[in-house]
């Protein structure tokens, strides 16, 4: 189900509905079906209904997908199905509609629970409450409570006057591997075997992992023959650094710090650069560690003081 | 380091330091450091100073190998060592020792930023932030701010008259895999290979997973050799149930749910459990679905009503 | 407008609606108004609909004025009236007419954004968010997420057999009083001045005021004269406690410590104990300082460590 | 007492110690104190080490006697003595000091449990906790985590060129009522009599007051007499509208609206507004709506929607 907003001489808003076939439970999503979603140049806001448990993939893999948007992309979905007397379905609809239909906001974004997050920059942190999504280190580009309030500052300005179009093909050969207490040099060989082109690695606290010699080595392995390998925190909250000794190892066999990006965000900027087939391998690493879509925080120099920085 | 404190006629609390031999980061610990961890007749309660890192893996290893526990087991640490001016690590020792030199809670707990939690109920939550754990699906057992206060209903009981003992051949052919959309029967295949004896799957929201026939083959193919998959929400909150089609799917082939065990929970759970010799596979998969350490919530007939129960 | 409920059977729910005439602006209810509100034999449980601006009031009068209680009432409300397309309404009255039909919860109740707190634990926090209460002494009753969570050890158990009554001529003769730095002490007295016969007394922090002499002889002068003057801290958050050389000198002038009370519940339980003539002076002394409804918390010797007892 | 900080050369700050005599508890704090606290000329930053009890109120004051502020200053404090073995007054005095040392941030602020607030934005909600402080209506200025991150967007710019001066002569004749259900017609008169010049009513949610005739009289006769009402909400949270039927009342018989200024800041604007004498009384009350230090939140024209304005 895709579902349209029209916004006309700020009189009247005109809502068309669109939906897709087939329907699709979300955890069944793949990147194929982010590619079914089309863009129409006949509206000026877009909100789309999406499963919940895929949501902040797919908002992570449109964000990056849909290059020069200059308009508001909801995505939104419920908890409790919308035909139950009680559920959070009707909210969420209401409010992505409203927003998308007075506001332009350049960016793909997700509603939920009376919030307007960045789409990649969110998680879904429960299972079983109204309140399922966070956006751990980005606060939400919209309050909808009482009065709707936009935080414009935090809002995405792409900077562009390039045409807008969808990158399709996106890279399938990705993925995501958790480090764990324990984890063996087969296992991370086992995963990192051809095809599979790139991988988000989910480090301990600020992109820490074991530095034994064998799990190393079948990193470097792999960096060698150009997979790419992206560092992410399996934190909720925080950024990768290197400055621990086991973080600067990661980096010496070729890993690419992955700055604050969720595990999400991180994959799905891995599938989109895997599949720019005219950039060399380091013009990908290159635009892996840039700020593409808002998706991680590029922070400014003298606002920040590092503890170990300070001889105090 | 390890650091243990006594108790002593009420009067006087004596500690004594005990340091492990060679110091090891915390992201470089495995399965069999744990079992260094000794417990000794002599002390009345423990402090465990532990790289934060990996915390909630070792909390969560220690409370099944701690068989039939009756004294205080604290385990902390700092986000920013103790040797720094500004540092979190003395609040965090200071309030460990006082605790467990004052109060018998017969649990392996995890002390950080004023809160004591079960130790196999937190998660790393924040890379940068003094408030680094969470405790997603239990509150604090206790709370010590100005006051110092337990909440006696939420300690675990394990009402049991046998002897305490550690239990340290932990199996180590254990892992966590995470789903996300596009994983391929290959890489799962993969991950599973021998010899991998039990992985934690992280499924999306309250326990789905695509239900691709080629996936679904891998994990029944792996079952039916007698690998265990225990199936955890990759939410940071909430509980796996075998509502949805797809998550029904996942028990149908052989998957056993999870509950709201966090995936370290469930990873230590797992590698107590299997390394269980002298049990069937029906016992060890029984076994998993049980309640051991308090480490998953029983929820009481009564307490609760689904949405999806009422007929309003 | 008033609404009941009744469970028959468990198998439907019979609600019967009644409405208050005339319909008032909670801004403007008086103790006057609460007693209108009259209780049925015939119904099971009750929903009552109230403004938001002085629910928290409303609740705790009613909590005090239902003696015995033995059936559920719940109160709700809005942020944003019901006839609006985007509005709290809905779900708010849904959630309390779902609860107060299918659990006996023997209290005075709020329920609010999917939680229900005990009447006289809460306060309106926000004047613009749909999240307006909160219960800062005391955890919510009940979780209405997508499933409906009773935490039964927290709700009160009157242990009696008597039967219900409603209490209604309760004492307006009651004030709430807000101390500030430069408050002077003709603005005391001008306040405590006849007909005045107790006042809630906010204090600073753990219950500090002025030490100022004047000021002292003007609250000397009132309880001496049988006014009673309840200490509660402004603070949100927290409870008296006779630490301070400041504390103690309020004590030592007649000042009744508060507990945790909220201003709210304090001045509903003045209202209502003053009004229970046949009691002496002193017995209305100690009937404030008792746990009367649930809206004070008793701290258990032994649950707690303050630092100042500790000499660690 | 006082301390204070100086920046030399960006290689080491000089910190010199400074003691107001005699030493006050907090909670005996007047405005005749606000006064004693003098500026240096020769120092680059200012620490300031206050009670808790009344330091949101020493920090709102401050902030209006400062005129044309080019320097940071700091008050800060802990909820446990420094002298305890377990205590936040090291964090917090390590913080502020780090911060006054390190930036311009050229406001009066309250640093507290790892974060700076705008001190007067700030109020005490939790009389037990660490975390004593919140500002409900504004983000921090920053934060002290591991890293100390400066939001440099939310941080007061006073675009002045003017000379720093400290305004001392506070007016005392202003007090805080609060608003309750049964308030009677003569404690308003009482509170209201001379020599008060002017007050901050705390009323119900966005602005609301009982509309009773006699109430309103009351008031009328006040302000009649050129004594200044300033409404602000009883709420931690929200701000002050003139939507509703009651609040428009107010604003009939010459209450101010607040806006979401906290009752300290708005006490301390008053007492600051009303000893400006050479200000006729209609200048006065212009200066009050308006925004002198950050203290209320002036919302920009479209970055809000309110469901009362939408035609949806």
């Amino acid at each position: 189900l895709v579902l349209f907003s029209l916004s006309e001489q700020k009189k009247r808003i005109v809502y068309t509905i669109l939906e897709l076939s087939p329907l699709l439970d979300s955890s069944n999503m793949t990147p194929d079906d982010w590619a079914k979603i089309k863009y129409y140049e006949q509206y000026d806001g877009f909100v789309i209904l999406h499963g919940t448990d895929t949501m902040a993939y797919t908002a992570s893999a449109l964000s990056f997908m849909c290059e020069n948007l200059g308009k508001t992309i909801v995505l939104t979905g419920s908890q409790v199905p919308i035909y139950e007397l009680r559920n959070d379905g009707r909210a969420n609809l209401l409010g992505a509609l409203l927003i998308a239909g007075q506001f332009v906001i350049p960016e793909v974004c997700l509603y939920f629970y009376h919030k307007l997050y960045r789409g990649n920059r969110v998680t879904k942190v429960d299972a079983g409450s109204f309140n399922a999504f966070s956006s751990p280190n980005l606060p939400p580009l919209a309050n909808a409570e009482v009065d709707i309030t936009v935080n414009w500052e935090t809002v995405w300005r792409a900077n562009t006057t390039k045409k807008f179009k969808v990158h399709t093909n996106m890279n399938r050969n990705v993925g995501l591997l958790r480090i764990f207490p324990g984890i063996n040099a087969a296992t991370v060989k086992a995963f990192l075997q051809p095809p599979m082109e790139g991988i988000v690695l989910e480090t301990y606290g600020t992109g820490n992992a074991p530095d034994r010699q064998d799990l190393l080595d079948e990193l470097k392995k792999a960096t060698d023959r150009k997979v790419v390998i992206l560092n992410c925190t399996q934190c909720l909250r925080g950024s990768i650094a290197a400055v621990y000794a086991t973080g600067q190892t990661l980096t010496a066999v070729g890993v690419i710090p992955g700055g604050d990006m969720t595990p999400e965000a991180a994959l799905a900027k891995l599938s989109y650069t895997l599949s720019k087939s005219h950039l060399s391998w380091e013009e990908k690493k290159e635009m892996l560690s840039e700020n593409l879509r808002g998706e991680m925080t590029v922070v400014p120099t003298g606002a920040k003081i590092s503890l170990t920085d300070s001889k105090f």
